[in-house]
């Protein structure tokens, strides 16, 4: 598949950066979810660009419903939200038209669509293309909050700034829930923020990583093969523009433990099954223990940059040099997070009415 | 899907750790490939668990091909490989019925099959399962092979020692090729191998990271939604037990760099266009670029160890400790490494047949 | 797969019929191909409702493209189709919020839905959902015509007054192509017309035959298993709504006869090999053999009619009676074959993708 | 998909006539469900060839379970199924390497496999590879007869003798279970034998209809689009062999109804809602509608036949006469029944465990 992910719950998502509309089709999910339509519009507002930390180029983002929601709840068939493209300059893109920006999908996909994508703004490659998702996964967000399930993202480095990690998983994702920049230790967000703006001052981009938990997701879903949580989670996080890794549990750094120190230790505390560590991220096996899921992804900085830069003439072959014009974000890890939370929503959703069936998340 | 991987060309694998017979179908390789099953032997070889630093039990591998091949060469109808299960020795497992081994999948199994598991030897989440997925990739290697693209996965790390990353690609995949604990830079297989020894001394196992390259895949392959080149391999890496990280080019690295620095400059070197870096791994927006695809995977320290452990009884929910007795691997990363190669070959197999056509690849 | 069809070339369908807006989104078409709006506009009048023999509601069904062509052409990533509702009348349907109307899916979708669907018109159910068909469908016809690939269809039979079969395909899908009431022998249109109108008058409706043949398919395309091209077409025909049968060739019929009837002889005629006939519809063995493919579809009287039914009341479960009132199509018959045609052209552009690759039908 | 087809429950099947052996993959049924290898084995012989309506090929049909099955019950992990071939004489076929039998899928194939095929018994087309739908639907069979749901098939009409259709369901479907003839009229079974019987002597073949009715099976299962019931269970049925055409309810003969006459009304008979006919086959919508589900399958005469043919030389491409030794079926409707019955079971568990989830069948 290619604009389609997912098997029980499924999302489609169509748009180019500066074409008519962008948007997103949901299909699958359970019927009788009350949808927020303010909830929507506070999770856009989440991914939007603000301030100097990001492009100047400023969208509505109002999302409209075309189908699959009636007298204000979900029917259970296809709920389609379109986004109408407005703050479009594409006369600042011309050259952009020929010459390939480094870091970005303009050389693959002119091998890919032979020049005839829109290139316009990154067209359909371009970061703008995940406000379906966000659109889509608020939805999911509230039918998991339903049924007990939250979900947070946080910026856990940025240009080399660190926020502290989780600590009491509950109250950090309620503590995100509203923040524009989100971080656990406000302390660091002015660091980080200084970061970003020094790099936008010189015409340059910083990256950093996500960190995700996932509270109250229950035991026993998933598969051992070929669906496990981290395959279905990380197939969904590298479509995200951007993301160049993603880790679960303890990931990279697990490698240099022991065994004895990586296993988690089950144990019976108070009736419930919890583990002593969670070095796993709350995945064994492919298999959710019911643990918090915990899993890291890292985003590159953005590769459109001021800085003159070499590259090649699309239509010559020839070697040249390019300065980027137009409107960028010298950062978009602080946007990326609520794309993040709702992509994993959307991944969890599908996982668990494959599970428990289509009924359940109502 | 579950146990079946892929699209056009797809993988199914069934067995358990101490069933009948373990194997994998494998269907959409294209018709007309000759089938090499000295090469089958020699991949399986290299899974094979040998000396003080693997598991003392010694399975022939022996790769039964039941369907699909016909006169030497594939048919383009399923292909199914067959290992009769040998060296078993049930009677270790017996404790293991009812307690749940730290860091394994026993207890999100058994909230998931509800106790009706294999729970032998690990059962259909063992790794032995990954046998299959070497026979299967060693015909998709040299379908691969035959087309002018290589591939090859290192140790990069082992218990806190590192190899060298790759240098000249083409050169390294082929050193790699036959080598039974396959590392780049020869000086340092010693102290791994020591480090392995005393883990497997002190009852307790090591973890590590593999690094993959591939050499000479065409630009223009993959998605850029959802199935990203990204999105499809990690899919299939973290199903391979253990795997607990991914990451493309710099990964996790690259968030610490600037744009300027990250992004991966096009240049037309004597009429063919390469980058002058690779922080990107070959794939930019999903695509691959022309340039070598480049991934880290992380592989936690085998779970199964000697030393007692806190867990509960999955009978009774209660507080118990465990010995494990039986036969454990105290590392697995340099048998990993064939599986990861034959994963990765698998899904680009895939990747290509989906974009070229189903004839392509003979 | 629920609302998404297809795999290299897919479709996702969404809306209702009183919602905001219905439509399609078409993934994977190859790029570079060129989007005649006027031709979308074309096939959309041919399923529109027209005459006496229609249902009195007129929709502009004005197509809007969203994303996926840039400068009339195709750009290889999803084209969203919108089409906007107009002349919906709601009120009439007040009764039918409780009321099941037998042969409609209003008792199996409150059993599925618990009552949260968008009941207004057959909201999801309504036939009034093909025309996203129709829009993607025009564009895969046009791909499928500028590679020598001919599609037609014609009504075979309505309420018992029977069209002749396929003569010269070729001049007869022609012929079929811009026809209100597609049938190719003119003299029995008025026969039908006149039963469509008698069943109007007295508040019935009738059913019919379609026959389809596609010209200039090439050999080779189809699997054995499970994805014989009868397969994924049968699979798209049976959800358009009313159809209860699809066959191939002679299909029913050809079990009435022997093997040495029923076989077509291979032949090789001025160097092109065909068969001297085509009971089994250019297909045999699940693959297509070159010769055109032909089939039929039965379609059910519309299940909306006038005249009082016996029914249940889905609140009490109570028994009683129900008499529709609303605007119905008395036939629908002329009005699906375009929708037949667009359905199996978007099957036949899958096909071929996955056969020769994403590029080959440009 | 090519020979794996599901979702939630997915079989892969492998194999050719003459290779080493052939059989399927199950995954994705419910743990815990009990194998009764005797059942299978019964069921593997209501699909063998006796007597001399049959093909002489004898095979035991030994199915031997490699994966899936512990201590008796499904794991919830893929269940393989092995019948190896043994009765096979290749030398028979020498000429078939070359010429393409009429209504077979050599020629075909042959532009799709590039003749890389194993031609020999009709190779991965051959009929023989039902073998294993039969065994893996053994089990879906049986998993479904706990949960309530039968299902039978009867030969509705074999060269033109007809059986009667369904009367009492339930009963009908228990008479049918033991049948090696499978007919509901027991005095129609000697006309059916003796034209069989006659076709042999003339060294042709005849054909027929299947009837098949599925009791028990829950309403609001079913998709609107485009997994709609009808369109799982027909992508399933016209993969079996000799398929040329699907039906449900009154299929083809609905056509000619008035819509008053084809609407089944609904009806609460003793606080059960039922409709008081069921020309829609249980599905409306593409959902089940809670009464029986019927569906009618027209099987084509089989295509190996004694008499001389027309065709060509595949390797000159010039026309020839082939007479086809070896053995044949002269009829292979009584033993497709099972095939159907097994192929339909393993769909309807498809789709419970998709609407209830992966526990349901259990």
């Amino acid at each position: 598949m290619k604009n389609t992910i997912g098997s029980s719950v499924a999302l489609t998502i169509f748009g180019e950066s500066h074409g008519t509309a962008i948007g997103a089709v949901l299909d699958g999910i359970a019927p009788g979810i009350p949808v927020d339509e303010e909830f929507i519009a506070h999770q856009m507002g989440l991914r939007k660009s603000v301030g100097s930390i990001s492009t100047p180029r400023r969208e509505a983002d109002e999302v409209k419903i075309l189908s699959g929601v009636f007298e204000g709840k979900t029917t259970g068939t296809p709920i389609t939200f379109m986004i109408q493209n407005q703050d479009t300059k594409s006369k600042d893109y011309g050259e952009l038209a020929y010459k390939a920006r480094p870091g970005h999908a303009d050389y693959p996909a002119n091998m890919k669509y032979h020049g005839f994508q829109d290139f316009r703004g990154g067209g359909h490659f371009s970061g703008r293309i995940t406000a379906g998702i966000v659109a889509a996964g608020a939805v999911a967000i509230s039918a998991l909050r339903a049924k007990g399930i939250t979900i947070g993202t946080h910026i856990l480095s940025c240009a080399g700034v660190s926020d502290r990690s989780f600590g009491d998983i509950p109250s950090d994702i309620e503590k995100l829930s509203d923040a524009q920049f989100a971080v656990l230790d406000e302390s660091v967000k002015d660091a980080m923020i200084e970061k970003i703006e020094a790099a936008r001052a010189d015409g340059d981009s910083v990256g950093g990583k996500l960190e995700t938990a996932v509270y109250g997701f229950p035991a026993g879903v998933g598969e051992p093969w070929f669906d496990t949580l981290e395959s279905v989670l990380s197939h969904m996080l590298f479509s995200i523009p951007a993301v160049k890794g993603v880790e679960f549990g303890d990931g990279f750094g697990i490698t240099d433990m022991l065994g004895s120190q990586a296993n988690d230790c089950y144990r019976n505390v108070d009736g419930k099954v919890v583990t002593s560590s969670n070095h796993n991220g709350g995945i064994t096996g492919g298999i959710s223990n019911g643990m918090p899921l915990l899993f890291r992804t890292a985003v590159k900085p953005t590769p459109s940059i001021y800085k003159e830069q070499e590259t090649i003439d699309l239509n010559t072959g020839e070697n040249t040099t390019l300065q980027i014009k137009g409107r960028h974000d010298p950062a978009i890890i602080h946007r990326a997070r609520v794309v993040v939370d709702s992509a994993a929503a959307l991944v969890l959703c599908d996982q668990l009415a494959l599970r428990y069936g289509t009924d359940w998340l109502r």
